[in-house]
């Protein structure tokens, strides 16, 4: 959405997730013990509104057919001694409150909630590793769900949209 | 965000929140006891990828000088029996889960979780009321936070995008 105004200045409190933003391509792959492995294209893309966090949204698509898959959207907080907070939202009826710690250009997070609306599957817990090599982006999710342990559950390469 | 594919038809499911689809812009106000009462410029956003939800983002600017404000983002799902099911990120580190019903174009949901990052302030409730009578969209957010009892805090009305 435009606001009708110049650009904003990034906000020195998100510089340092500034590696992020930008609009990031690629493939992924989702595992569970509950479902058939599948592989995915996504986008992702970071941005900022001159406030301190970027804003965040991705969606995935199945590499058999392109029908539609996962989304997901929330804003990603920096705060002081490179700790991240993260909210997010997502279709199936859950949203995160994740929260770890930044090191170089590696985030590690892990959920401090898991909310779920009444008709949602049950998810106990989440972790997110991220982490940016020049123009690559890597990123595992691990998920405890429906009465499995916390274990991997997504893994994905993306690399940064010229 | 494209999907690289032809436009997808609007999941039947979906239909039910048909009625939101588009571009909403408008003014709105802002009070609580905690603070200074504020006007504020709104554009709101509803759109779907062909799956039984709709995807929401928002933003809004002062009025008074055209700083970014407030900004939320995330999924309304609509179930059986008009009930309909709302999950967001708030960047002020906040989540919501909220269920309400609808009633024609009116919806009515309260927060049955309101979750927090541990730096954000404390929010033990929401409630939200959004009207549309033709390409008008009123609302009105109630909330409890920060020790206060659950009160309005926005009222706003936009109308739909050419």
């Amino acid at each position: 959405m435009s606001s009708g105004a110049p650009p904003l200045a990034l906000h020195p409190d998100a510089r340092a997730l500034e590696f992020l933003l930008g609009t990031w391509v690629g493939e992924g792959q989702g595992h569970y013990p509950t479902i058939a492995t599948f592989g995915y294209r996504e986008e992702a893309r970071f941005w900022h509104v001159g406030k301190p966090f970027l804003a965040y949204s991705q969606r995935t698509w199945a590499l058999d057919d392109g029908r539609p898959l996962h989304s997901e959207t929330g804003y990603w907080r920096p705060k002081p001694d490179g700790v991240v907070e993260l909210v997010i939202a997502i279709p199936t009826g859950h949203v995160e409150v994740d929260e770890g710690t930044l090191h170089g250009t590696t985030l590690v997070l892990s959920s401090r909630l898991v909310g779920a609306t009444s008709t949602a599957k049950t998810v106990t817990g989440v972790t997110r590793q991220l982490e940016v090599d020049g123009d690559v982006l890597r990123y595992v999710v691990s998920m405890a769900a429906v009465g499995e342990p916390l274990q991997e559950h997504l893994t994905a390469e993306l690399r940064r949209a010229p």
